[in-house]
Protein backbone atom coordinates (compact mmCIF):
# COMPACT_ATOMS: atom_id res chain seq x y z
CA UNK A 1 0.00 0.00 0.00
CA UNK A 2 1.11 3.67 -0.65
CA UNK A 3 2.49 5.03 2.17
CA UNK A 4 2.37 9.30 1.77
CA UNK A 5 1.43 9.50 5.38
CA UNK A 6 0.20 13.70 4.91
CA UNK A 7 -1.67 12.10 1.42
CA UNK A 8 -3.22 9.30 4.01
CA UNK A 9 -4.45 12.05 6.24
CA UNK A 10 -5.96 14.33 3.76
CA UNK A 11 -7.85 11.12 2.69
CA UNK A 12 -9.03 9.96 6.09
CA UNK A 13 -10.31 13.89 6.56
CA UNK A 14 -11.92 13.26 2.89
CA UNK A 15 -13.92 9.88 4.46
CA UNK A 16 -15.07 11.64 7.70
CA UNK A 17 -16.73 14.35 5.65
CA UNK A 18 -18.06 11.73 3.09
CA UNK A 19 -19.71 9.83 6.34
CA UNK A 20 -20.95 12.82 7.69
CA UNK A 21 -22.47 14.30 4.77
CA UNK A 22 -23.75 11.39 2.87
CA UNK A 23 -23.67 8.29 5.23
CA UNK A 24 -22.30 5.50 5.70
CA UNK A 25 -23.77 3.97 2.98
CA UNK A 26 -22.40 7.11 0.46
CA UNK A 27 -18.51 6.20 1.96
CA UNK A 28 -17.10 4.74 -0.96
CA UNK A 29 -13.34 5.20 -2.38
CA UNK A 30 -15.09 6.73 -5.38
CA UNK A 31 -16.20 9.52 -3.30
CA UNK A 32 -13.42 9.68 -0.83
CA UNK A 33 -11.25 10.61 -3.92
CA UNK A 34 -13.67 12.97 -5.09
CA UNK A 35 -13.46 14.70 -2.17
CA UNK A 36 -10.19 14.87 -1.41
CA UNK A 37 -9.63 15.97 -5.21
CA UNK A 38 -7.44 12.95 -6.06
CA UNK A 39 -7.39 10.61 -9.46
CA UNK A 40 -10.00 7.96 -8.86
CA UNK A 41 -7.72 4.58 -7.47
CA UNK A 42 -6.47 6.65 -5.20
CA UNK A 43 -7.99 5.86 -1.66
CA UNK A 44 -7.77 2.21 -2.79
CA UNK A 45 -3.74 2.16 -2.61
CA UNK A 46 -3.64 3.61 1.20
CA UNK A 47 -6.27 1.47 2.27
CA UNK A 48 -6.93 -2.25 2.71
CA UNK A 49 -10.52 -2.02 2.44
CA UNK A 50 -13.32 -0.24 3.91
CA UNK A 51 -13.18 -1.55 7.16
CA UNK A 52 -9.69 -0.38 7.11
CA UNK A 53 -10.85 3.17 6.25
CA UNK A 54 -13.42 3.18 8.58
CA UNK A 55 -11.37 2.09 11.40
CA UNK A 56 -8.81 5.27 10.53
CA UNK A 57 -11.60 7.39 10.53
CA UNK A 58 -12.72 6.63 14.04
CA UNK A 59 -8.73 7.21 15.01
CA UNK A 60 -8.87 10.28 13.28
CA UNK A 61 -11.66 12.16 14.83
CA UNK A 62 -10.74 10.55 18.17
CA UNK A 63 -7.20 12.74 17.91
CA UNK A 64 -9.01 15.81 15.87
CA UNK A 65 -11.71 15.52 19.23
CA UNK A 66 -8.79 15.04 21.84
CA UNK A 67 -8.64 17.75 24.30
CA UNK A 68 -6.20 20.61 24.15
CA UNK A 69 -3.40 19.96 26.56
CA UNK A 70 -2.71 23.40 27.12
CA UNK A 71 -6.73 23.99 28.53
CA UNK A 72 -7.00 20.99 30.24
CA UNK A 73 -3.43 22.16 31.95
CA UNK A 74 -5.45 25.38 33.20
CA UNK A 75 -8.64 23.88 34.30
CA UNK A 76 -6.02 21.53 36.58
CA UNK A 77 -4.91 24.82 38.19
CA UNK A 78 -8.42 25.33 39.73
CA UNK A 79 -9.91 23.70 43.02
CA UNK A 80 -10.88 20.24 42.40
CA UNK A 81 -14.89 21.05 42.76
CA UNK A 82 -18.23 20.27 40.89
CA UNK A 83 -17.64 23.65 39.17
CA UNK A 84 -14.02 21.89 37.49
CA UNK A 85 -16.26 19.14 36.23
CA UNK A 86 -18.56 21.10 35.10
CA UNK A 87 -15.72 23.47 33.25
CA UNK A 88 -14.37 19.61 31.23
CA UNK A 89 -18.04 18.87 30.39
CA UNK A 90 -18.25 22.65 29.03
CA UNK A 91 -14.98 21.77 26.97
CA UNK A 92 -16.05 18.39 25.73
CA UNK A 93 -19.28 20.17 24.35
CA UNK A 94 -17.15 22.96 22.90
CA UNK A 95 -14.86 20.23 21.09
CA UNK A 96 -17.92 18.57 19.49
CA UNK A 97 -19.99 21.54 18.43
CA UNK A 98 -16.28 22.73 17.04
CA UNK A 99 -16.37 19.76 15.11
CA UNK A 100 -19.78 18.71 14.54
CA UNK A 101 -18.85 17.13 11.40
CA UNK A 102 -16.22 14.74 13.35
CA UNK A 103 -18.78 14.10 15.69
CA UNK A 104 -21.57 13.32 12.91
CA UNK A 105 -19.33 10.88 11.67
CA UNK A 106 -18.85 9.09 14.59
CA UNK A 107 -22.68 8.69 15.05
CA UNK A 108 -22.52 7.59 11.52
CA UNK A 109 -19.99 5.00 12.55
CA UNK A 110 -22.03 3.90 15.34
CA UNK A 111 -24.91 3.26 13.18
CA UNK A 112 -22.18 1.31 10.49
CA UNK A 113 -21.22 -0.68 13.40
CA UNK A 114 -24.85 -2.61 14.08
CA UNK A 115 -23.98 -4.17 10.51
CA UNK A 116 -20.50 -4.81 10.37
CA UNK A 117 -18.90 -7.00 13.32
CA UNK A 118 -15.43 -6.12 12.70
CA UNK A 119 -15.59 -2.39 13.62
CA UNK A 120 -18.41 -3.11 16.12
CA UNK A 121 -15.42 -5.05 17.96
CA UNK A 122 -12.71 -2.28 17.32
CA UNK A 123 -14.99 0.89 18.03
CA UNK A 124 -16.67 -0.59 21.07
CA UNK A 125 -12.49 -0.80 22.16
CA UNK A 126 -12.11 2.68 21.53
CA UNK A 127 -15.50 3.76 23.42
CA UNK A 128 -14.31 1.92 26.11
CA UNK A 129 -10.96 2.68 26.56
CA UNK A 130 -12.36 6.65 26.30
CA UNK A 131 -14.48 5.89 29.30
CA UNK A 132 -12.09 4.03 31.43
CA UNK A 133 -9.51 7.31 30.64
CA UNK A 134 -12.01 9.63 32.08
CA UNK A 135 -12.88 7.16 34.99
CA UNK A 136 -9.02 7.46 35.99
CA UNK A 137 -8.80 11.15 35.22
CA UNK A 138 -11.53 11.77 37.37
CA UNK A 139 -10.47 9.16 40.31
CA UNK A 140 -6.76 10.81 39.63
CA UNK A 141 -7.81 14.35 40.12
CA UNK A 142 -9.83 13.96 42.94
CA UNK A 143 -13.16 15.23 41.21
CA UNK A 144 -15.92 14.68 43.52
CA UNK A 145 -17.69 11.38 42.84
CA UNK A 146 -16.92 7.67 42.04
CA UNK A 147 -17.30 5.43 38.55
CA UNK A 148 -20.56 5.74 38.82
CA UNK A 149 -20.59 9.50 38.58
CA UNK A 150 -18.51 9.62 35.49
CA UNK A 151 -20.43 7.20 34.23
CA UNK A 152 -23.63 8.44 34.50
CA UNK A 153 -22.16 11.64 33.35
CA UNK A 154 -20.85 10.04 30.41
CA UNK A 155 -24.62 9.07 29.47
CA UNK A 156 -26.05 12.51 29.73
CA UNK A 157 -23.29 14.11 27.69
CA UNK A 158 -23.91 11.57 25.33
CA UNK A 159 -27.22 11.86 25.00
CA UNK A 160 -26.89 15.99 25.38
CA UNK A 161 -24.37 15.67 22.52
CA UNK A 162 -26.35 13.39 19.83
CA UNK A 163 -29.77 15.80 20.57
CA UNK A 164 -27.55 19.03 20.08
CA UNK A 165 -25.95 17.97 16.99
CA UNK A 166 -29.13 16.37 14.81
CA UNK A 167 -31.78 18.00 16.67
CA UNK A 168 -30.77 21.68 17.91
CA UNK A 169 -33.73 23.47 18.63
CA UNK A 170 -35.69 20.03 20.62
CA UNK A 171 -34.75 21.29 23.71
CA UNK A 172 -34.37 24.98 23.48
CA UNK A 173 -36.72 26.48 26.30
CA UNK A 174 -38.00 23.68 27.92
CA UNK A 175 -36.60 24.57 31.02
CA UNK A 176 -37.32 28.52 31.63
CA UNK A 177 -34.26 30.22 32.15
CA UNK A 178 -31.57 27.48 31.13
CA UNK A 179 -29.93 27.91 27.75
CA UNK A 180 -29.17 25.12 25.48
CA UNK A 181 -26.98 23.32 25.26
CA UNK A 182 -24.65 25.26 27.47
CA UNK A 183 -26.94 25.76 30.88
CA UNK A 184 -27.90 21.87 30.46
CA UNK A 185 -24.68 21.41 30.58
CA UNK A 186 -24.51 22.92 34.31
CA UNK A 187 -27.88 21.33 34.85
CA UNK A 188 -26.70 17.77 34.14
CA UNK A 189 -23.55 18.11 36.51
CA UNK A 190 -25.44 20.24 39.05
CA UNK A 191 -27.58 16.63 39.13
CA UNK A 192 -25.09 14.22 39.12
CA UNK A 193 -21.52 15.13 40.61
CA UNK A 194 -22.13 15.62 44.25
CA UNK A 195 -21.26 18.69 46.07
CA UNK A 196 -17.92 17.65 47.79
CA UNK A 197 -15.76 14.56 47.48
CA UNK B 1 -52.26 9.06 -3.76
CA UNK B 2 -54.10 5.33 -2.98
CA UNK B 3 -55.29 4.73 0.29
CA UNK B 4 -55.31 1.01 1.21
CA UNK B 5 -54.69 2.18 4.97
CA UNK B 6 -52.98 -2.06 5.57
CA UNK B 7 -51.04 -1.53 2.05
CA UNK B 8 -49.44 1.72 3.26
CA UNK B 9 -49.08 0.55 7.36
CA UNK B 10 -47.41 -2.15 5.05
CA UNK B 11 -45.20 -0.57 3.23
CA UNK B 12 -44.25 2.33 5.90
CA UNK B 13 -43.14 -0.45 8.28
CA UNK B 14 -41.31 -2.17 5.36
CA UNK B 15 -39.55 1.70 5.42
CA UNK B 16 -38.62 1.47 8.89
CA UNK B 17 -36.45 -2.24 8.19
CA UNK B 18 -35.04 -0.98 4.92
CA UNK B 19 -33.71 2.90 7.21
CA UNK B 20 -32.55 0.54 10.29
CA UNK B 21 -30.46 -1.79 7.74
CA UNK B 22 -29.30 0.60 4.87
CA UNK B 23 -29.49 3.58 6.25
CA UNK B 24 -30.74 6.75 4.98
CA UNK B 25 -29.31 6.60 1.92
CA UNK B 26 -30.68 3.11 1.19
CA UNK B 27 -34.00 4.24 1.71
CA UNK B 28 -35.50 4.46 -2.02
CA UNK B 29 -39.31 3.59 -2.70
CA UNK B 30 -38.18 0.65 -5.07
CA UNK B 31 -36.23 -0.46 -1.62
CA UNK B 32 -39.47 0.08 0.00
CA UNK B 33 -41.27 -1.89 -2.93
CA UNK B 34 -38.91 -4.61 -2.51
CA UNK B 35 -39.07 -5.36 1.16
CA UNK B 36 -42.89 -4.86 1.39
CA UNK B 37 -42.93 -7.72 -1.56
CA UNK B 38 -44.52 -5.21 -3.76
CA UNK B 39 -44.56 -4.12 -7.29
CA UNK B 40 -42.30 -1.45 -8.22
CA UNK B 41 -44.05 1.68 -8.51
CA UNK B 42 -46.21 0.96 -5.47
CA UNK B 43 -44.81 3.18 -2.70
CA UNK B 44 -44.48 6.01 -5.08
CA UNK B 45 -48.06 6.01 -5.05
CA UNK B 46 -48.58 6.12 -1.38
CA UNK B 47 -46.44 8.73 -0.56
CA UNK B 48 -46.06 12.16 -1.92
CA UNK B 49 -42.06 12.14 -1.75
CA UNK B 50 -38.76 10.94 0.49
CA UNK B 51 -40.02 13.87 3.11
CA UNK B 52 -43.27 12.08 3.39
CA UNK B 53 -42.15 8.84 3.34
CA UNK B 54 -39.77 9.84 6.39
CA UNK B 55 -42.41 11.99 8.53
CA UNK B 56 -44.76 8.75 8.41
CA UNK B 57 -41.95 6.55 9.75
CA UNK B 58 -41.36 9.18 12.42
CA UNK B 59 -44.82 8.53 13.42
CA UNK B 60 -45.20 4.78 12.94
CA UNK B 61 -42.37 4.08 14.90
CA UNK B 62 -43.44 6.59 18.04
CA UNK B 63 -46.76 4.51 17.76
CA UNK B 64 -44.30 1.01 17.76
CA UNK B 65 -42.48 2.13 20.63
CA UNK B 66 -45.61 3.53 22.97
CA UNK B 67 -46.19 2.04 26.26
CA UNK B 68 -48.69 -0.51 26.89
CA UNK B 69 -51.66 1.34 28.54
CA UNK B 70 -52.26 -1.90 30.66
CA UNK B 71 -48.40 -1.82 31.77
CA UNK B 72 -48.59 2.18 32.82
CA UNK B 73 -51.94 1.48 34.41
CA UNK B 74 -50.06 -1.08 36.72
CA UNK B 75 -47.23 0.31 37.55
CA UNK B 76 -49.34 3.56 38.47
CA UNK B 77 -51.11 1.45 41.50
CA UNK B 78 -47.78 1.82 42.91
CA UNK B 79 -46.26 4.59 45.45
CA UNK B 80 -44.85 7.52 43.49
CA UNK B 81 -41.79 6.83 44.60
CA UNK B 82 -38.12 6.81 43.34
CA UNK B 83 -38.49 2.82 42.27
CA UNK B 84 -41.54 3.77 40.27
CA UNK B 85 -39.26 6.35 38.35
CA UNK B 86 -36.88 3.17 37.62
CA UNK B 87 -39.60 1.24 36.81
CA UNK B 88 -40.81 3.21 33.97
CA UNK B 89 -37.20 3.76 32.85
CA UNK B 90 -36.63 -0.28 32.74
CA UNK B 91 -40.03 -0.54 30.57
CA UNK B 92 -38.66 2.10 28.01
CA UNK B 93 -35.25 0.39 27.60
CA UNK B 94 -37.62 -3.14 27.27
CA UNK B 95 -39.35 -1.15 24.66
CA UNK B 96 -36.66 0.14 22.32
CA UNK B 97 -34.84 -3.38 23.12
CA UNK B 98 -38.23 -4.86 21.67
CA UNK B 99 -38.15 -3.21 18.40
CA UNK B 100 -34.06 -2.58 18.18
CA UNK B 101 -35.03 -1.93 14.61
CA UNK B 102 -37.71 0.70 15.11
CA UNK B 103 -35.70 2.50 17.37
CA UNK B 104 -32.15 2.67 15.51
CA UNK B 105 -34.55 3.70 12.50
CA UNK B 106 -35.10 6.55 14.71
CA UNK B 107 -31.60 7.58 15.21
CA UNK B 108 -31.23 7.39 11.24
CA UNK B 109 -33.79 9.89 10.70
CA UNK B 110 -31.98 12.30 13.50
CA UNK B 111 -28.69 11.84 10.47
CA UNK B 112 -30.68 12.14 8.31
CA UNK B 113 -32.50 15.45 9.80
CA UNK B 114 -29.03 17.14 9.81
CA UNK B 115 -29.55 16.94 5.98
CA UNK B 116 -32.92 17.49 4.87
CA UNK B 117 -34.23 20.98 7.12
CA UNK B 118 -38.01 19.73 6.55
CA UNK B 119 -37.27 16.45 8.21
CA UNK B 120 -35.32 18.44 11.17
CA UNK B 121 -38.40 20.29 11.98
CA UNK B 122 -40.87 18.02 12.19
CA UNK B 123 -38.74 15.27 13.88
CA UNK B 124 -37.84 18.50 16.29
CA UNK B 125 -41.27 18.85 17.29
CA UNK B 126 -41.93 15.03 17.99
CA UNK B 127 -38.98 14.65 19.96
CA UNK B 128 -40.07 18.06 21.83
CA UNK B 129 -43.96 16.68 22.34
CA UNK B 130 -42.71 13.45 23.58
CA UNK B 131 -40.16 15.27 26.26
CA UNK B 132 -43.01 17.71 27.04
CA UNK B 133 -45.30 15.05 27.45
CA UNK B 134 -43.18 13.14 29.82
CA UNK B 135 -42.72 15.96 32.52
CA UNK B 136 -46.36 16.45 32.37
CA UNK B 137 -46.58 13.02 32.92
CA UNK B 138 -44.13 12.92 36.03
CA UNK B 139 -45.57 16.30 37.53
CA UNK B 140 -49.43 15.13 37.21
CA UNK B 141 -48.26 11.44 38.72
CA UNK B 142 -46.42 13.70 41.61
CA UNK B 143 -43.35 12.02 40.87
CA UNK B 144 -39.69 12.51 42.67
CA UNK B 145 -38.74 15.57 41.24
CA UNK B 146 -39.55 18.53 38.76
CA UNK B 147 -39.15 18.99 34.91
CA UNK B 148 -35.15 19.46 35.40
CA UNK B 149 -35.25 15.80 36.71
CA UNK B 150 -37.04 14.71 33.76
CA UNK B 151 -34.88 16.72 31.33
CA UNK B 152 -31.71 15.33 33.23
CA UNK B 153 -32.88 11.50 32.62
CA UNK B 154 -34.11 12.19 29.54
CA UNK B 155 -31.05 12.73 28.50
CA UNK B 156 -29.47 9.95 30.47
CA UNK B 157 -31.78 7.65 28.97
CA UNK B 158 -31.03 8.52 25.37
CA UNK B 159 -27.19 8.10 25.63
CA UNK B 160 -27.75 4.85 27.40
CA UNK B 161 -30.27 3.68 24.85
CA UNK B 162 -27.55 5.13 22.15
CA UNK B 163 -24.86 3.05 24.11
CA UNK B 164 -26.77 -0.11 24.26
CA UNK B 165 -28.66 -0.36 20.51
CA UNK B 166 -25.39 0.44 18.66
CA UNK B 167 -22.44 -0.53 21.21
CA UNK B 168 -23.83 -3.34 23.65
CA UNK B 169 -20.62 -4.41 25.19
CA UNK B 170 -19.08 -1.13 25.50
CA UNK B 171 -19.89 -0.75 28.86
CA UNK B 172 -19.97 -4.53 29.83
CA UNK B 173 -18.17 -4.59 33.62
CA UNK B 174 -17.29 -1.02 33.86
CA UNK B 175 -18.95 -0.82 36.94
CA UNK B 176 -18.53 -3.62 39.13
CA UNK B 177 -22.11 -5.76 40.17
CA UNK B 178 -23.69 -3.59 37.89
CA UNK B 179 -25.19 -5.57 35.35
CA UNK B 180 -26.00 -3.94 31.62
CA UNK B 181 -28.13 -2.40 30.37
CA UNK B 182 -31.00 -2.89 33.40
CA UNK B 183 -28.05 -1.82 36.26
CA UNK B 184 -26.82 1.06 34.91
CA UNK B 185 -30.67 2.22 34.75
CA UNK B 186 -30.74 1.54 38.28
CA UNK B 187 -27.79 4.02 38.75
CA UNK B 188 -28.93 6.69 36.42
CA UNK B 189 -32.27 6.92 38.56
CA UNK B 190 -30.49 6.76 41.83
CA UNK B 191 -27.56 9.82 40.40
CA UNK B 192 -30.63 11.62 38.75
CA UNK B 193 -33.57 10.87 40.78
CA UNK B 194 -33.94 12.66 44.41
CA UNK B 195 -35.51 10.48 46.66
CA UNK B 196 -39.00 11.63 47.78
CA UNK B 197 -40.61 14.92 46.38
Amino acid sequence: MASNPGRRAALVDAGVEVLAREGARGLTFRAVDAEAGVPVGTASNYFSGRDDLLRQIDARVHERLTPDPEVIAGLMTRPKDRSLVAAFMHDLLARATRDRTGYLALLELRLEATRRPDLRTAYTKSVRADLEEGMEFHRTAGLPGGDETVAVLYLAMLGLLLEHLTLPDALTGVLPGVDVPGGLVDRIVATVVPEEQ
